[in-house]
């Protein structure tokens, strides 16, 4: 089971968020394992979601665009593309072990109907295909998102799903927790294998809370969303120990991006002590809180130094299942079972790219920028900031700053801020090079990027008509076709 | 007892430290009470340990300069003044209730006889009356910090106690370890009430820790001396449980102000998601890491949302002990007992003090500026930076920036890093400013500021002649006295 959604780094108790209002997260933790060194695939969501499932970087499975250098690219409503079928996905490996799957929430990796998460190896949804963005008008001929169950659609955002974007008041997560104890106590009485992919959205802007969280927290309505959030965690934990399936359950929490910091203080969290958030190849945009728990096999109270990254959960899903990870394509995940079970530690890079472009690397405690990026002058001069309050000279840049012949190198480990280049005449910088180039050689000699799936844009793919739509009325009349390349600002 | 340092609030695992490394102190806060708004009275090191010992502000009880406005001040070598002798310590206070007193490590309260700890209270010291900086040469005409034992010094840093400014090696807290162990046993062992003040220095610059410990870290040299202190800090408690009087011992640890950012990554630990660090009025300046631990009377596994202050412990220590407080003067410490024993809330303001001004104030989740600095842009041009890689335009300024007509006011909770204004012209700007003005009013009112101890600077006051030192043949020969009014740059 994984639980997954946008939160920062420092948003835990466990991690330092000082008002420690994730009582529960943190109980997580203390019952399981803790990975303070655990990363996304890639600085925002579309792109790290579809790592996740397949176990692959986004330059591998299609989740970027071409259309200009190292730019985040996603699935908005007018994206053409979508997971191609090629791609194989948690799901439909595990099937092949008995197990059936269910998807609550955000899917986003493609919203035309051959895209959608039934197309890809589930058996059930409740959510939606793209981003709670909104409320549309029709004046704005935009449709609002549809929330669909299993393969129709059950109504739209702000129509039959409301989020009050005056107070931040939504029952979505309640809506999501519901489905969740009753999809686990469904499958418990059937005593049926189950994946479960909790992929909720109320971190992620416009921030919402149910009613009786709103106003809760020290943190505004982004901290109401975080305790509405652990509290429903604590929820699926004891649902599960009820059942008494708690000791034959594996269940992950993490987060496929850092906390948006664009997004100013209401509807944005805490990245901890790391540098910028969403969007950026620095710690704040791509490492992640993550939390292992299966009670009886993962030791309680460990913390795991391991470089993990979302990509290792579907061959530790796999490896758990007991099935054998495809052989036909390169996978960048890990089976980390040995990591979970007796605290190993296997060695391995950590890539950190943007769209097209390999911006990082890590091993070990050592970071080597090759490229280095915030965002652009022209979207930094509309207000747009991915670190604000934060400059680093020549790191933090808006102009994209190559630096392929001389990585600029941290210590993640002295060095949390990356605040401190490490001195190029220093015998350390040598030492690290000399470790890192062979790594970044061979990845970028071996690599083959898959088709770009995140270039087209036609307003005529628009949510204007899902599945379903005719039964309850809300089938829409969209334009001609009328494809362009999409641009991505940053 | 207190152990007491310097830290900053995001070096310990509790707070965020992704290297988890302090699994001692980490446990100390499981079994009692963790305090994630602690602040001390002000951001370096001599002011706020005489704020601890007296439960007063140094604008009270002297530790400040008037040389210059918002000026930091402390006691190095030079300096001519020290705590006053109408100040009352702990120590001092416990007497009346039979209480023996020991400090070990850094005083800093004036190095020139009359100040010394055994003239204001306590029967036992072991440690220095400065920072450990040097080696200095006879070239330098400095003499290098002494260190006593009780009333006569035993020798002097960098000569008879070591400290590799090259490796950072010193087993300087391991005696410091060994003097608390044994003062323990010793008390225990005659069943005599006791106050142990532990104040070690080692990660103060230059940062030092023992052989064993040097390289162990995941953090340099830093983390290497946290290590060592964490370790310690397990050791300590250890002792008390097995000499059978924890249940009888209140523990708290704390910091006498944030990680000194300026000295670099080699050099400073982490302030975590907070603004700026040593020095400075900002949360990284003065919130510190703050746990209480008194098993079988602090309940396990608490966290309090108390504003508390290095200044509450002298209040508290004296209730713990069955006594009044002085009632001759004005105290700024409360007494936390209701906090630790049943976590209660007691509403009261912190104030942020730089030298003589009061730079700053929180309420509640709110914090107004009144008057904003980092350092002069001199210091800032010859590389002295207090906030590095951080930058709020007006607030992390190298002007002082006076807004005492319109404060600068943050909200704390959903804005750790201090990087938001709230609108003055917003409802909620005028509901905070209206409930912080009075009690600024007030404060600012009713302030009777002490005699100014730290104005005065003089050679020929430096450590050359401590007493004990003909015994020694250490006895070097100063200056004419030749006094100066100090420069306070900072
Ligand atoms: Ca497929
Ligand atoms: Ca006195």
């Amino acid at each position: 089971m994984i639980a997954w959604l946008q939160m920062g780094w420092g948003d835990l108790g466990v991690f330092g968020e000082p008002s420690k209002e994730t009582p529960n997260l943190d109980r997580m933790a203390a019952e399981g394992m803790l990975f303070p060194n655990f990363y996304s695939a890639n600085p925002l969501c579309s792109p790290s979601r579809a790592a996740l499932l397949t176990g692959r970087l986004p330059i591998r499975n299609g989740f970027y665009s071409t259309n200009g250098h190292a730019r985040n690219a996603y699935t908005p409503q007018q994206i053409v593309g979508g997971i191609p079928k090629e791609e194989i996905l948690i799901p439909e490996m595990l099937k092949k072990a008995g197990y059936v799957s269910k998807i609550i929430g955000k899917w986003h990796l493609g919203h035309r109907p051959q895209f959608l998460p039934l197309q890809h190896g589930f058996d059930e949804w409740f959510g939606a295909p793209n981003c709670h963005f909104g409320p549309y008008s029709s004046k704005e001929e935009t449709p609002n998102i549809p929330v669909y169950n299993n393969s129709e659609m059950v109504g739209r955002y702000y129509e039959d799903f409301m989020i009050n974007r005056k107070t931040g008041e939504s029952n979505l997560t309640q809506l999501y927790l519901e489905e969740a104890l009753g999809y686990i106590r469904r499958q418990a009485a059937s005593h049926q294998r189950f994946f479960m992919y909790w992929a909720i959205d109320s971190t992620h802007a416009p921030v919402y809370a149910s009613e009786k969280f709103i106003g809760k927290s020290q943190r505004g309505r982004y901290g109401d969303a975080v305790m509405e959030i652990d509290h429903s965690v604590g929820l699926i934990l004891k649902e599960l120990q009820t059942q008494g399936i708690s000791e034959n359950t594996f269940v992950f929490f993490t987060s496929d991006n850092g906390a948006a910091l664009m997004s100013g203080p209401l509807q944005a969290g805490s990245n901890g002590p790391f540098l910028c958030g969403k969007e950026t190849t620095f710690e704040g945009g791509m490492r992640e809180p993550a939390i292992a728990w299966w009670p009886g096999h993962i030791k309680a109270g460990q913390v795991s130094y391991q470089l993990g990254s979302v990509m290792d959960l579907f061959t530790t899903s796999l490896s758990l299942a007991g099935l054998q990870p495809p052989t036909d394509r390169e996978l960048d995940g890990l089976d980390l079972t040995h990591v979970l079970l007796e605290n190993r530690i296997i060695e391995r890079p950590i890539f950190y790219y943007r769209g097209n472009e390999m911006m990082a690397v890590r091993m070990g405690l050592y970071k080597a920028h090759y490229w280095t990026w915030s965002n652009s002058w022209e979207e930094f001069k509309k207000g747009i900031d991915f670190c604000p309050g934060q400059s680093i000279p020549v790191v933090t840049s808006h102009t994209q700053e190559e630096h392929t012949q001389q990585p600029i190198i941290f210590h993640l480990g002295r060095d949390l801020g990356e605040k401190y280049p490490i001195s190029v005449s220093s015998a350390e910088y040598q030492a690290v090079l000399k470790q890192i180039s062979p790594a970044v050689e061979k990845h970028r000699k071996e690599l083959v990027p898959g088709m770009p799936q995140l270039n087209m844009c036609d307003l005529a793919v628009m949510n204007w008509a899902p599945a379903g739509c005719e039964k309850l009325g809300k089938c829409l009349k969209g334009p001609e076709t009328n494809p362009w390349k999409c641009e991505w600002p940053h």
